[in-house]
């Protein structure tokens, strides 16, 4: 079932980037709600490429044309299905024989005994993430209106930059060396339900971190404090309770982001992803030829990012919503 | 189904801290293995409480009955079921009308309504990580003799000291003062099949975080670079290829952990977890006595470890086992 | 995951029929609910042997233990497991070199590469309904206490008798000659909330079905008219609607089993289960001896029903629990 | 997850009868492989409509449009997409305050509150079956393929008639006044490898039950000799085993369709289907106008079969081989 996220809201993804269309099937909708499709199409902007001169000059079209699971404007309860074909491929930049160091090309062509779709990293692309931010953005927005959770994510940190200036900078510098950089995003959901979640093998860290292991590019997740917690004392993170005016309880710190025994505890979810430097670089690198069996130095040409962390915001946002409908009772 | 993990070796855990019993069902062990109970036994050891003067006064028996699954010291094909006895338990250290911070006791209070077995964190328990012991430790068992993988992990740090002996200290003196630390643990799993692994929703990376985020404590996951990848530049952590004397392709590095687009790339698989300060602690936290309504600083008085990452070191190697037996093919 | 029945009501079943115990975990229990245990008992009696002497000789304990998810007499929400210890076993008779026609002994073989426990047919035996029983019954009194839902299987048929003398006369006949017989069983359920069920791969039809094959020795499944309706007009099993007395929607007939498109339509769900004759009997049956390479006549004389008809009544019930379990909503 | 059938060869089937399109996302192919479009055609040919006068005036065209999964004109081992465009719809005929007896109209409010998309039954058309054979086709080569399985279904019975002729005009004649009937249809799968299938919960019967009553009219599913077994003594279906020419064991009978204990025996899987009647007939029924709230006598106009079972043939034989395919191991 790798193509196939949750049990609850599911949804399977399909496409390659370079073949006819990549799109989303999306299960488990609650019937008559409404989709703002422009609230969609805003998502999908902003993980869209070519925006600006820090990213790739590959135009993608990015319309997603429904074809399933809506009738006179509103979800059916039906599962939604939604295509975009692809456009302004080229994939003259892509040869099989030249193993991409960083890339899934080399463990691809072993798990599929060669025939895997290798121009522009086939079903591997980050293309793929764009059937991701459509199927999550109508989640943000169900989460949203049902429960009034509301989910932002935003850079943290662009190769260690924390400032946005800076961390343009870096990235246009890397740019000009034919470099690349990574970076942090933190994301946070607010008014998640108390009671949300799942002991065991089902807790919201697990549902998290499993969709986010799903965007290329993602090497580590961490919630609450995470790693820092490791140098820290119990007694330095304990999220005491309190009574505010009103005699309620509250808690009177996050250190954990919302989650305690992998349930909501009423708190933010919190958590940040780490953002590996784009592995496509112009800079030489070091590869095989497979025919000739011969190690070469190769400078990869393909269009690509010097830093993917700006596009990836809106892609862990609408990640997040997909993992937070796992929760979601209709 | 959140006390199943897997699809393929399908781990099913239940018990409480202080009920009758923990345990586990395994579905889809190969038939005509020979089980070394003597290996799994030392696991469990190196996971049970109480061997020094750095962990809880807790004794537990760990000593699993098997009721099914084996016939003639072989397995059969069907279900292996172990179920271990609870001992040396004392509830009267338990109170549901005062949540623990940092515990799940108020977040299973409002999912469960009140009726969550509250005593020693119940299904919450650490104590559950022994049957993930007991199961993983067969999968790791499985792994070596069949495909030659190997599983290692070791603690990286305890609240920042790499150093063993500074390690022992550090705890020690969070102990005298009834405090607590976390720390890192990284493990390593050698010879995984190039090829095995998903691409989209079912990298190894989600299957390994999956299950790592199942042992309470784990609040950040990362693969090979991790966290790390985001301060160094695209051409740092090149993963080049080149060829051996023998004129095999081979990896010239491993920034990537073993990991390519979800898929084992034929290099160690490598990951960190990150482990927070056990949040039971004798110093006196903030809390809120639920039947009064009222603030309250109280000191938790239940048997705990001041850090339960050396114990978490196996529970980790086990986990992995079980991630990795998701690929194996019977 | 051949040993877990559910998406929503998970129940796992494990053992064998001479092995040390046979059991089930049950996930996915509504927390705070009172089981009432005499009920689950009577269940079990319903489905025991040795009740008369229509059934075979063995006698089984069938008692259960519970070892987790009942805390102060409730449910906890946490997984709820049972064992009960076989005990009165006859491994003799079984020897794994003569394959038994009609049971699961040579095809289990093939499978397990001769590794599975053929004492009693293993983890293949009818042994292995009481954990179905044992998990069915509490579903029962969870659709019962909570939609009011009532299930209730009656015998159809025995080798084609409808008058329950003439059934118990025939099974007698049967067992005089060493031969047996098999029957039909109904079952319905009434007050299934209209709007359960899912379309296409999650049917009502598909639950009930699923979990039915499951017990051994049924080898047919029918809804409503089911094969009586090839011969009918479709103007003859039309279920056209009317209004009462009061001015509701009412059906007036429920050829369709109160199931359209896979929904629950407020009729009761009713269905018919057919049950082939116990393939071991003492008339002698051709086979072959593996070792030997020989073909052998043999008497079977292991202790078996002449009609297990009246034993999986409680079965099918139960298994019907479960499988409209699926749709509960906690 | 009602739209996806399978684990291990999954099928995702989405759209409405008078929607968009309809289609399905196909994941766990094999890579490599060559799928021959001229056979899925010709079995998407044998389903549709229109072909003699026998059936529905409704022309499809039952064109699909492969969108992912292939490359260089074989299979990639990522998800095959592929997408139908409906036409001839014509959605007059449909009024959402009249529920047609015998079909989901009714439940279909229920469960979505009124936002199903009605037009020919939307997402529970028998239209929907038309991905399930492009599915199934495709799954039917691959099992020839590797592994010399062959699949066929055909008429058992139409109302009864066994003879072709009286079949035939046994429709004709409900046809001219307006009615429908219904039939059996027996599918024989022969070559299932000695060892396909899984005990408890997954045996064959179940994987194949399960896909059947996914398919709208099926009511009832028989394996081997079914219900017939319940009229037979067991030592009439002994399945005995004896020895051939070349001292190879051989079954002497197959009563229980090639399936014992839910695993392959061998011999050929061999089971019935029950189609009942179209419900749809131009004949006067009984329904209720929910707008008005008064019951009326109403002739649905809509095009339709007077008989079903022809077409099911190719669904059933393209079902069955979908649910073979869940035991096939890449």
């Amino acid at each position: 079932m790798s193509d196939t996220f949750g049990t609850n809201y599911q949804v399977t993804v399909f496409g390659e980037s370079h073949g006819t269309a990549i799109g989303c099937v999306i299960g488990g909708l609650p019937a008559g709600f409404r989709i703002d499709f422009n609230l969609v199409r805003r998502d999908l902007e902003r993980r869209a490429p070519g925006r600006d001169d820090t990213s790739t000059s590959r135009r993608e079209s990015d319309e997603f044309e429904v074809l399933s699971g809506i009738f006179n404007d509103l979800t059916t309860g039906a599962p939604l299905t939604a295509v975009c074909r692809n456009a302004d491929t080229r994939s003259r930049d892509y040869t099989p024989e030249l193993p991409r160091p960083g890339h899934a090309d080399l463990a691809a062509a072993a798990k599929y005994g060669g025939f895997a779709d290798y121009r522009g990293g086939g079903h591997f692309s980050g293309r793929l993430t764009a059937p991701i931010v459509f199927a999550g953005s109508i989640a943000k927005q169900i989460l949203r209106a049902r429960h009034g959770i509301g989910i932002a994510a935003r850079i943290a940190s662009i190769h260690g930059e924390t400032d946005a200036d800076a961390q343009r900078e870096t990235i246009l510098a890397a740019k000009a060396r034919g470099d690349s950089v990574g970076g942090v995003i933190e994301c946070a959901a607010s008014d998640v339900p108390m009671g949300w979640g799942e002991p065991m093998f089902r807790p919201i860290e697990t549902e998290i971190a499993a969709i986010m292991f799903a965007i290329p590019a993602v090497k580590g997740v961490e919630f609450g404090d995470g790693f820092a917690f490791t140098a820290r004392y119990g007694s330095e993170v304990s999220d005491g309770y309190g009574l505010d005016a009103n005699g309620n309880l509250v808690a009177l710190a996050n250190h954990n982001g919302g989650i305690n025994g992998g349930i909501a505890n009423g708190e933010p979810v919190v958590f940040r992803a780490a953002i590996k430097p784009t592995p496509t670089i112009s800079a030489s690198q070091k590869t095989v030829n497979l025919q000739m069996r011969e190690a070469v130095t190769h400078s990869f040409t393909g269009r690509h990012d010097p830093c993917i962390v700006p596009r990836a915001v809106p892609v862990i946002e609408c990640a997040t919503a997909i993992a937070l409908m796992q929760y979601y009772i209709i």
